[in-house]
């Protein structure tokens, strides 16, 4: 199944490489329902030039003369526009138990990942983005520098460490955090994950994290390899 | 829809209340199939000197000549036992979801009740149980005392209450963590606030935490009422 009339707007690196944690769940969304999309690839700064400057945000997708924002209202909207293609939720329990899962994730896993990953995001954005993205950072910290804030982070690598803690007893019993398959809560710690890999100087992960390691190498295999990028080395230790 | 065939084995405290987080999961989940049982009150003693022992722990459910123990096991032997009844999981990726959201939720919520309450428990607990409560609990925290281990119990109030902010998030868009109707992630987490109201000396939650009181409101009265008990005051603070 392909749709040639999907754009998906996304935010990248200095090397190319599709970098939002939210784009990504995106990503994994449209190749789920086998959905074809031409990728339209933005810096930090490009966000506010396109689209008449609707968006702060990304991911954005087009289809058609429809414009969605936010990820998850893209990921509902999937569902509706293309209810033949396999569903990205099963239904409304599964949606809003998925959507509990977010809110656990970002509080316990994305915040620490940030504030570990900051000025390596930084250093990993395209010239032209850097001062933008260190302002208005350092502005949401009250003026704290990037290098402030990620100076004691390898104190912190434990902490994060221990907050996957759910997802290892989890996937110590099944091969995806949805079950015997993959479902948005697969993609939204996917895409954590890619986001890190991407940019990481310091491994998120320790060598001997055999569990998260067996789950990251299938879900970046899914689809064809959909997620198959430079990551999976930078996730874990040496 | 009746089935008086079902015996649930449960564990009673001094006042009779059913007082175990994993019982209350069942009880939810029988009543949201809609069906009858019969209760069958254990002291924590008691349960080696029924079923021939062959179960350390409570839930047990009979079901004919069918016995299931661990509240899991028995959550899906409802759905494949009941068919024709509301199912407890729409599916495998709702069931795999909620199992995720039940290794986040006793790590991070059920662990930190335990150490603030386990006192308040075996002060609880019928008096024929206690020396046995206090010997098995003391052990596994290599023999610290019961009064030792919740001495500074009130200073971890707030990581319990901060523990619980991706629950408040959600429900300020939710009536329920299942979305527009409970699902068995409301049944694990009202089984906690049962279980703590149950035996609380000291309350769990903010007297301002409008939005946990709301759902635990109407929590309790799901079902005709069948988790209305003397615990929504002793949860909150005056």
């Amino acid at each position: 199944m392909t749709s040639p009339s999907l754009r998906l707007y996304e935010l990248v690196l200095a090397s190319g490489r599709s970098a939002s944690p939210y784009v990504w769940r995106i990503r994994f969304a449209l190749a789920h329902k086998g959905l074809a999309f031409e990728p339209v690839p933005l810096g930090f700064t490009d966000i506010p030039t396109v689209l008449e400057g609707r968006f702060k945000t990304v991911p954005i997708l087009e289809h058609g003369a429809t414009t969605v924002g936010d990820s998850w209202d893209i990921a509902e909207y999937l569902d509706r526009a293309f209810p033949e293609a396999p569903p990205v939720f099963s239904g409304p329990a599964e949606l809003a138990t998925v959507r509990l899962f977010d809110l656990w994730f970002s509080i316990e896993v994305l915040r620490r990942m940030l504030m570990i990953y900051v000025l390596d995001i930084h250093n990993a954005a395209r010239p032209a983005d850097r001062a933008y993205f260190r302002s208005n950072r350092e502005a949401r910290f009250k003026g704290t520098t990037l290098e402030a804030l990620t100076a004691d982070r390898e104190a912190r690598l434990p902490a994060l460490r221990e907050a996957l803690l759910p997802l290892r007893l989890h996937l110590a019993r099944f091969p995806f955090l949805g079950g015997q398959a993959p479902n948005y809560a697969d993609y939204i710690a996917f895409g954590a994950f890619e986001w890190v890999g991407s940019v990481a100087t310091v491994p998120a992960l320790a060598a001997d994290d055999g569990v998260l390691r067996g789950w990251l190498d299938r879900g970046f295999d899914l689809y064809g390899g959909a997620g198959r990028g430079p990551g999976l080395q930078a996730l874990f230790d040496a």
